[in-house]
């Protein structure tokens, strides 16, 4: 088994910091994206979406997308559970999950793609108004997201899970996106604090 | 337990086709979407993100989030598995569900939103440029589905599965999308005959 990664890019650290966190340890195969060696045929014989990270498993199995990773793992380790327990616990992790990247990770993602400089040639067209008019979304869902935070330690209830690790991810990638938090959510600047003191967000 | 529904729009429909998949009634509240109804008190108060479809539970309990809710569903009633069996049956559906979704209901509905002129008053700014740009998004993402689809009956390998539903419903969203399915993707147009003639697909 071996997982192909990307370095500092969101989506490549989900997976990483979702291992760190289940104590699993898989072999990296580092690709570098900033010398966009993701559009080259390792990847993109792995992935047509030409996208990381990628699980190559010994039969030579693929697998793509971070979530669906993510869950291979937790399938075959469950403990301790980063999707949640039961059918309920399941299905709450999997709505606060989907809210922090559908109403952040993605509104966060589109606002660095279609504005930052450097992403002229990842992102065409690159449209500007596109990528503003997402900034003021990102920040509306951090306004209700410390609301809910006022009540409990972690986003999708007592116990830290695979939503915490997209929400941390995505608040990080709001500095390149150069989005900020505002002030007034204390709740999520102590939980965003917290989840990032863990040992697994270094991974 | 009821499910506030939105009619025709795609999520509320993604999760009437799986209930009907799985055999489960669950009483509807209908809400009238194109009355933006669901701005209302009553979804507001249940889901801040004022979307649907919503589930509320006897004792309470909100569910929103269409895969979310699916993914309840499955949990108290596994047979039939729609979210895949074993630990690489369910991360492969999940693959293929997100591949679904982020490539091709996303794209489509972004180009829906952004162009159309019922939707100016629902997605502000509107910006028909990014709208246009999301069109070839889903029009490459098809071209890959087609060559996936030679080899295997559904979109997830050789089980219906929730990638199906999603991808079902995100080719006939295409239709108010204004995008067509290249007449060259005779496997996707295949499939897409087949899981539009499953009952389910009238729910």
């Amino acid at each position: 088994m071996k997982l192909f990664d990307g370095g500092r890019a969101p989506n490549p650290r989900r997976v990483r910091v979702f291992l760190a966190e289940k104590g699993i340890e898989v072999p990296l195969v580092p690709v570098d994206m900033g010398a966009l060696e993701h559009k080259g045929e390792t990847v993109s014989s792995r992935n047509p979406l030409r996208r990381l990270p990628v699980l190559e498993l010994d039969d030579g199995t693929i697998l793509t997308e971070s979530v669906a990773i993510c869950r291979y793992f937790e399938e075959l380790h469950p403990e301790p559970a980063l999707f949640g327990k039961g059918a309920l616990g399941k299905a709450l992790v999997e709505m606060w999950q989907r809210r922090m990247e559908l109403n952040l990770m993605l509104p966060v993602a589109f606002a660095f793609r279609h504005i930052h400089p450097a992403m002229k040639e990842w992102e065409v067209p690159q449209i500007p108004e596109w990528g503003e008019a997402n900034k003021p979304k990102a920040i509306g869902f951090l306004r209700l997201l410390d609301r809910e935070l006022a009540g409990r330690p972690f986003v999708a209830g007592d116990a830290y899970s695979i939503a915490d690790i997209t929400g941390m991810i995505a608040v990080d990638f709001m500095k390149p996106a150069r989005i900020q938090v505002p002030p007034e959510c204390t709740n999520v600047l102590r939980w965003h604090g917290e989840v990032s003191s863990r040992p697994s967000a270094a991974a």
